[in-house]
């Protein structure tokens, strides 16, 4: 089954969502090869940022934690676009990058981070654990809290 | 024509650029198998900055987004002399990272690195769209406005 | 010999080191193919970090260049049981990202990351030179000052 992301979404009752369109002039993912990078995703849904602002500051740990988990939606969907449109399987979640609009003193992006990592992990199974980064940035594009990227593998090419 | 991005920085009056030194002990590119990492890349110009300090401080967002287009042109003078010592062509830019020293209160970090996105689809066409990051940070070596790194792929060895 | 990088921190006294546990829920690498992906690291020793703080207030440049060089070993202790897990060999390191937490004003995150590439350099040898992103971030989980991760390849597997 190609389309598991796309069927685990809907499962979860997260789908259909829109995918975010890029705010600039670029695409939301790249596939080329088995190789799949996708863009800096924002905490967006129905095209609003669900929170703004920087962790530590006017944004909460727990807040900050739903902004990551909403970016990680946004990334599943991309990826179940990514299956729709390549008829392949994505396989592995290489990387995922996780910057956080940080207060000077905030020093817990790992836990922030944690709130993609979980629900990317809970819903897709052991196979989808990934490698990270999380590094405390001070702004972000629209005031968004979380920015978060990846890499992924697809299945060979059935031709 | 493997030689293709040099012949259009030429034709755009943009060659023959030096490439950048690294300012320090590493590599400005490497190439393995179909896969080129491009190390972060500043905004120099005959070896100087073309401008320093933070967005939304001393540096405004149209100097930014000059910034950001001369790392994509040094960026582009990499990707040539890859092309010119592998004798492959690069074939698509997979991502590209873009850290820009911002004020706190800066948040237009897409709009700067759309310098970049813009004048490599303009140069090279639409197959050169790429996935990217677009993140504000704090500082930056040397006091640089923007940094840009890349990953792209080349064509299959002839090998 | 595919326990090369074992081999060469071991001549160098040091090994036996423990691989750092992630803070979260995350791996510390991930295999796909020929294509390993590395956690941003930081610089512990015995599951404590070497230092904490921001380079340029609390932390000096020559702490962080210490900083740096400790993530490297932790980065190559990685590698060396990506090797020990697979059978392989990791033939190059393409790219190491270093975020530096940086006092405002702080601008020589590339001095800091030379303390990380001129170890594995030195270690390793030249094949081991590799691309590279450094940038000055606010903050870093559990207030590290340096955080580096890394892409590396595998020899082509035996199978």
């Amino acid at each position: 089954m190609t389309r598991r992301i796309a069927q685990r979404l809907q499962d979860a009752g997260l789908l259909p969502a829109a995918l975010p369109t890029p705010v600039a002039s670029y695409l939301p993912f790249v596939v080329s090869g088995d190789i799949v990078a996708v863009s800096g995703i924002l905490p967006t849904q129905s095209g609003n940022l669900i929170a703004t602002g920087r962790v530590g500051e006017s944004v909460s740990l727990e807040t900050a934690q739903e902004c990551a988990r909403q970016c990680a939606i946004n990334l599943l969907t991309a990826l179940a676009r990514v299956e729709d449109e390549t008829g392949r399987q994505v396989t592995r979640i290489l990387r995922i990058s996780g910057f956080v609009a940080s207060a000077p003193d905030f020093t817990d992006q790992h836990k922030v981070m944690n709130g993609a990592s979980d629900f990317i992990v809970n819903l897709l199974g052991d196979d989808f654990r990934h490698s990270r980064e999380a590094v405390g940035v001070v702004s972000l594009p629209l005031n968004a809290p979380v920015e978060i990227s990846a890499w992924a593998m697809l299945s060979p090419d059935s031709d």
